[in-house]
């Protein structure tokens, strides 16, 4: 009720977010380097629009997404519509509407913003981007192995120094849940064992215990992990990860990795930042079953989704990127006075017809204003043409950054 | 009711749109293109939340678009909310929310999806593209010729062969009415003198009798008309186009440009393309008092929206650019043999790692199927490595376009 009392004409909801250029610097900067990687192993972008019938959505994860979570309303043509909460269910109705159209294997990008209404805390937002890669129609793992280079491709362009992709196979937990003889609860013993690496050997083994199993079981597991080995398929994905050229240090066989969802059928994997340390930047594997589940043809697929907001917080909090433009923008044009302004337009007019971004200041304001203005949108140059520059052809350039200050002839500028 | 009994789940909205990977292409051309010059001049990226409270959605424009046009709902905390109807409204908020953190001028550029649920029809769409660029904050011409600059080369880099900026000003057209003795329904008279270009003379002095005016008063209209010159604002902007080395034969100033919205204040444009002869692809001019009126800060502003979708589809049906690739992948890997397969895989390796976009066909099918996946992605180059081209060292490249096939050493894929 407090709600539609409150004076809310100048209020961004919350959870959601008014990104300002310097903002979108960081943004496009992760946006940029991604799709680049994308589509230099072969993936093209899809989009798919931002409100659905609500029946393409509901009843393909929890009653939570669906009651909850999930934005839905009836649209003004009385039709319930929901907004998009995910990329997977989305494309599964691509792949159900377009199948003659679409050749496979299917290797699509999609970077589009999703809508939950989650509880705010740092870092969860009801509006925010997902990014996803998937292959969709094969089932070699060569395509399983492909998605593994990439991620250490685009993870090492992000700039992350030390990072590990660990790798697991759903098929191979299976196995070894089978050869201990643990039937019941199979979902929850791997979702405490998936706690390995946070918890512990003890950790684990206490949660195992608690939930029924005896110690027996918990020592034949721990050994059954401690002697686990890639299975046939899982060798040769890592076979091909090789033939890819990925460094050994950037990938791990780490039987005690289990990924949180339920519908993995094989091959899974994580991507977790070591230095800095700030954990799991994003995860993917293969599940073969999940798009025929979601309303879509009955083919395989493995995929992986970047945390993209992850990514974005982190480069920002930690500062990693310390030269990173926060404005496109390379030089102000200052305006000295009216008389000279025309000199400032023409130079603003050859620097954009050389390719260089800048921006003109519209009015004879005191210098230190136009200074300052540069200053505050971090434009690193700035250029004036007062009557000695003119005088003489040349052109002062000064570099916000350093402070230092040159007069010489245009070429000054047109080698920024 | 149709509507709730039809099957939905494997639909897309009425009005809404998928697109597949070769429709993509088309608008992340348009896309970069235009991102490209709108950071040349200066411009920086801003994007809002497609939600925000119904408070500050409603009440801007007309009922039509409070009721029956906006998408508004509850969400699950009880807020009346709603979908971006458009870009300025949420600028606006911005505007007024981060005045602290916005230096003056602002010149921003935001390109993201907005929904109206218009009655659909061709061209006609409810989730659709707005492409704006504004300065906010100044009120010197420089401003709007600045903008009448960009468009001009923006158009240029679109690959529109023949178009004319239209340039009038509203102050102008309110001396003529004023001139003539004109008072009564401004905007109407107006309204039917914008269709100058569309119905000639004849035609607006038809339409101007049956609104109340007699003869006498719309020859003299149309005399003032003939003889309307720029005052002196509009003078200096078209001063400054001049110093922006805008060519002449790309703008003109044309005395029946009216443009529909009541809020321009100053300086109207209008791109129409003469060749195609598709008519206008944009428009804008200066509105100094509708950010006040939106509910932001009393600020001048002067813009101009680039018809996305428009332009898109204009692309699209008259084939304006036959060259454009259809993927970003340029060469499809193809696999002879599962004993030759890894050496396909280190090719698609290398090509990736000398930043050539490649595909890497999973599964060693018959080549035939495979040349025909390259050909349904209309991926332009299919490299093909046999037993014979192992042997000798080389790789056989064929040109998809236009069939032919050499063998020859890796150079032939690497300075592709």
């Amino acid at each position: 009720m407090l709600q539609s009392t409150m004076n809310t004409t100048s209020q961004t909801l919350k959870g959601f977010r008014d990104f300002l250029p310097s903002q979108m610097a960081v943004r496009n900067y992760v946006k940029n380097v991604l799709t680049q990687v994308f589509e230099l192993y072969g993936f093209e972008p899809l989009e798919t629009p931002a409100l659905e019938y609500s029946s393409v959505l509901k009843g393909k994860y929890s009653s939570e997404a669906d009651e909850k979570l999930g934005y839905f309303f009836k649209d003004n043509g009385n039709r319930d519509v929901g907004l998009r909460y995910d990329l997977t269910v989305p494309v599964s109705k691509v792949l159900a509407i377009y199948s003659n159209q679409i050749a496979l294997p299917f290797k699509r990008y999609q970077i589009q913003p999703v809508w939950r209404a989650e509880n705010t805390q740092k870092g969860r937002y009801r509006e925010f981007v997902q990014c996803d890669i998937d292959t969709f129609g094969a089932t070699s793992p060569i395509s399983d192995a492909e998605i593994i280079s990439l991620i250490y491709t685009a993870t090492q362009k992000l700039n992350f120094k030390k990072f590990i992709i660990r790798i697991n196979s759903r098929i191979l937990l299976q196995q070894i849940l089978a050869d201990c003889d643990i039937k019941k609860d199979q979902n929850s013993i791997l979702q405490s064992l998936d706690k390995f690496q946070k918890i512990g050997q003890d950790g684990v083994t206490k949660e195992l215990i608690s939930k029924g199993l005896n110690t027996t079981q918990t020592n034949r597991l721990f050994e059954c992990i401690k002697q686990a080995q890639p299975d046939s398929d899982l060798q040769k994905v890592f076979n091909v990860i090789k033939d890819f050229n990925v460094p050994p240090a950037f990938y791990v066989f780490d039987p005690t990795l289990v990924r949180g969802c339920d519908y993995y059928t094989g091959t899974i994997f994580e991507t977790m930042v070591e230095e800095p340390a700030i954990g799991a930047i994003g995860g993917g594997g293969r599940y073969d079953k999940l798009i025929s589940t979601l309303g879509g043809p009955d083919i395989p697929a493995v995929g992986y989704s970047f945390g993209f907001e992850r990514i974005v917080d982190v480069i920002n909090e930690l500062n990693l990127i310390p030269n990173l433009p926060q404005t496109t923008t390379k030089v102000l044009v200052t305006n000295f006075s009216p008389e000279l302004e025309n000199e400032s337009l023409k130079l603003a007019s050859l620097l954009r017809q050389n390719g260089i971004p800048c921006s003109l200041y519209p009015t004879s304001d005191k210098m230190g204003k136009q200074l300052k203005y540069a200053d505050s949108l971090k434009i690193p140059y700035v250029a004036i043409l007062g009557p000695d520059e003119i005088k003489n052809n040349t052109i002062t350039l000064k570099n916000m950054v350093t402070g230092q200050q040159q007069t010489a002839d245009i070429n000054i500028v047109l080698n920024l």
